[in-house]
């Protein structure tokens, strides 16, 4: 077990691992919507300007249709999926599953050489089109979060975050 | 530009790209650590039973090196770097600082191998190595979140999110 120089950067992760990393994430922040009492989810807002929890979730799941189609096709926008009817919790969880269900479906679409080449996207620095993914999966990460503390702020217990 | 069959989980991520993601969410926490007032870091508790920001960092700081020695080396602990004296901004920010450069300078040392290799870590779920070292980024991640609703809660802007 000695370290080969001839691979400085040799793979670390596939493309199958990374989905189900995020789906797993997926999970647990689908829990934790659902830890929300129906009335505090877009109704609480402890620390402005911050949103609410169902409004920031709205980001999130926003986002997943435009990095999908950038990822898979080039076609780069930052127009994020049009949520406004959403305004309840029933309504954000059937949201939240199509986005998952949606990244899911089109993730076997992607050709491989799409995670690996290199576009100019949303004004980031230039890199694999792998870390647009990444984004989005730690934009999850965060948001999801803050709503931990709005939940222990409403002295509701949140999911644990080792469970996925 | 097409799907290969033959390559259903081709390398998304290589290891240097997974240090250099890592390097950029350090930089992105350091400035949160930087935003909170010395009296607010350790004494800050608006969301019981949650922890400190500053003992929040204790802990995303201390699980470094036994992620390190184990991902380098297969010596999986569960003992954290003991940070028990750390109680202030300057000491806690130094604290961060040498776990930062521990793992840069360990990264090095990892054996390809190891990044794919399969153990049991932790009780966690059988995966490859990789996925250790993913649960401490987003291990950071989330209690930086965390971190940012504590600074809203103070009134204090947060660092930007996509800044790294």
């Amino acid at each position: 077990m000695t370290n080969n120089p001839e691979l400085p950067s040799a793979a670390a992760l596939n493309r199958d691992e990374l989905l189900d990393h995020w789906l797993g994430h997926r999970r647990l922040t689908r829990r934790t919507i659902e830890c929300f009492p129906e009335e505090k989810l877009f109704h609480f807002t402890p620390a402005p300007p911050m949103r609410s929890f169902g409004d920031l979730m709205k980001e999130v799941i926003g986002m997943v249709e435009p990095v999908l189609e950038g990822f898979a096709a080039g076609k780069w926008t930052l127009e994020l999926t049009d949520l406004s009817l959403v305004d309840n919790k029933a309504g954000l969880l059937e949201a939240f599953d199509r986005s998952t269900a949606m990244m899911k479906g089109g993730w076997p679409t992607i050709p491989d050489l799409r995670f690996r080449e290199v576009e100019s996207v949303y004004g980031m620095p230039l890199q694999a089109n792998v870390h647009v993914f990444l984004y989005l999966l730690d934009n999850e990460v965060h948001h999801r979060a803050q709503g931990f503390v709005y939940l222990r702020l409403l002295e509701i217990e949140p999911p644990a975050f080792y469970q996925r």
